[in-house]
């Protein structure tokens, strides 16, 4: 009997480790450095030992683990490997079988980083009960999770939800991370938020709090909005309208029960959902006009739980 | 053992029937009309005897069926009930439960029309070998079929795929049948091609043979831009333009590996593909430029072979 199972979160700086009970308790977490330098060499290595560190702090084999779940940062393909990780120095690494190895052939399962936050949102979070649902993540870009009949979507090139990529203008003039103009976390990422004003605040004749100075930020400008700040509220707006609209097109392909949104932007609270449904409903279709609007419940412990949930 | 299979597309004039062996093989078909007064009550009596007939017919009893399965034209939910079927009159409809119990009780499996069209073209079409897969029916309206891992997707309103309605424009005057404004077939269906075609007739001073008359069909201005007419042509670009945008959208919800497309619209042929692959490509997330786009195969018989399989 397999008592126990980890979920691990890989981002850019530091990895999340969890550890879980087979039915999905989670028991202890903690972090490591993320080492990047010589192409991310030693990120599964250090894992690997993080790990068993951790079966032998609590006095556990390997047989009573049930599988390792992990989320990294970049495409994954259905065979456990990922072809590139950006943030982690990587190419294409085989992330299950080279994982597997260093654990004594424990089963690993990998999904995207966003990907797994959905999943894990849908299990224990702002989705919980629902089996379609669709994660946005609003960070520093735009992440996407899309979870069909129970089942994380990873697609044929593991680029399934990066709705982030989804292009929402036609004459944007600057360009995003990934080289095209207009995308949607041009817009609704904490970046995009701070630029889109930046923007609007060299013409702006409306009096507001807010200063195209260093310290513009996504928090400030909602902020300002909630306190009655008139040119916030119309960035606010903005906002609103282009993640609603984007909602409503990717509604038409999966039609979600709830859209859940995370990340740093959605810590400003129910204004977001609100907001965002507010755009979403005139530009939704019929039949998918009362989908939920949540907002994740797990914070950075998502990415955790949808992957320790891969192997329970 | 159970050697024969029947799969089913309704659609608002006539029902389809094929007759199939266990293994996938069709070896009949024909059609019965589709009697949609009073509310679309015979429509499922109707069916069962064309079925019952054809048992009989070639002389096998109903537990040598393995199952019927049947495309109704609407959202269809989980348990195989269909919320509305406008074209067929139908309101809530328990189309698997009603249509099992006037066939002794036969397994009956349900999907929307072109989610079973999007099935077949994978399973035996244009899709043949994937199992992520995108169809586009382009014909009087558009309609979609998503199969993600091998499975069709309904969403959790049977709304998923409704591609047709998703907005592409916020500045449309036109009503579409859905009551929103700027849907994607406003432009791309057959009607939609030429709507926006008769709008440009009238303020256009390339010499053209086209005419703003009641013969202006899709068919016409696509054969128009083959013999080189640059008016015809510069349609053909605005179709691909906007259809090929809104794929690079669903493409960042789904990343399938191939869009089939199908319809009356795509008889016009590789002209089509190529011009909506043209315009995909620019405005496709990078991890999916690659993206096969495939005319469908199986023409009005792709219901009927995905209908069939959702019970092999």
């Amino acid at each position: 009997m397999a008592n126990y199972a980890f979920g691990i979160d890989v981002g850019g700086t530091t990895v999340k480790l969890g550890l879980f009970t087979a039915e999905g308790e989670l028991l202890d977490k903690w972090e490591i450095p993320t080492r990047t330098q010589d192409h991310g060499k030693n990120v599964l290595p250090d894992i690997a030992e993080a790990v068993r560190g951790k079966a032998k702090e609590k006095g556990f084999s390997f047989e009573d683990v049930k599988g390792v779940g992990i989320a990294v940062p970049g495409p994954v393909l259905d065979d456990g490997s990922c072809t590139v990780c950006v943030n982690l120095g990587w190419g294409h690494v085989e992330v299950s079988k080279d994982l597997s190895a260093m654990l004594d052939g424990v089963r690993v399962e990998v999904a995207n980083d966003a990907g797994a936050a959905g999943f894990g949102e849908m299990w224990k979070g702002g989705g919980r009960g629902c089996s379609n649902v669709v994660m946005v993540t609003l960070g520093t870009g735009v992440g996407g999770g899309v979870v069909v009949n129970g089942q994380n979507v990873s697609g044929a090139h593991g680029s399934a939800a990066e709705i982030g990529h989804m292009q929402v203008s036609w004459d944007e003039t600057d360009v995003c991370n990934c080289g095209k103009k207009g995308c949607l976390e041009q817009y609704t990422s904490a970046n995009g938020i701070v630029r889109v004003a930046r923007r609007a605040l060299k013409t702006n004749r409306i009096p507001t709090c807010l200063k195209d100075d260093e310290n513009l930020s996504a928090k400030l400008i909602f902020d300002a909005a909630k306190e009655g700040d008139e040119f916030a509220m119309g960035q606010v707006e903005e906002f609103g309208k282009v993640l609603g609209r984007a909602l409503a097109a990717i509604a038409t392909v999966v039609d979600p029960e709830v859209f859940v949104i995370g990340g740093g932007v959605s810590r400003a609270g129910h204004i977001v959902t609100d907001v965002v449904r507010k755009y979403y409903i005139p530009a939704a279709f019929q039949g998918c006009r009362d989908t939920g609007f949540k907002l994740a419940e797990l914070g950075n412990d998502a990415g955790i739980y949808g992957a320790v949930k891969l192997v329970l």
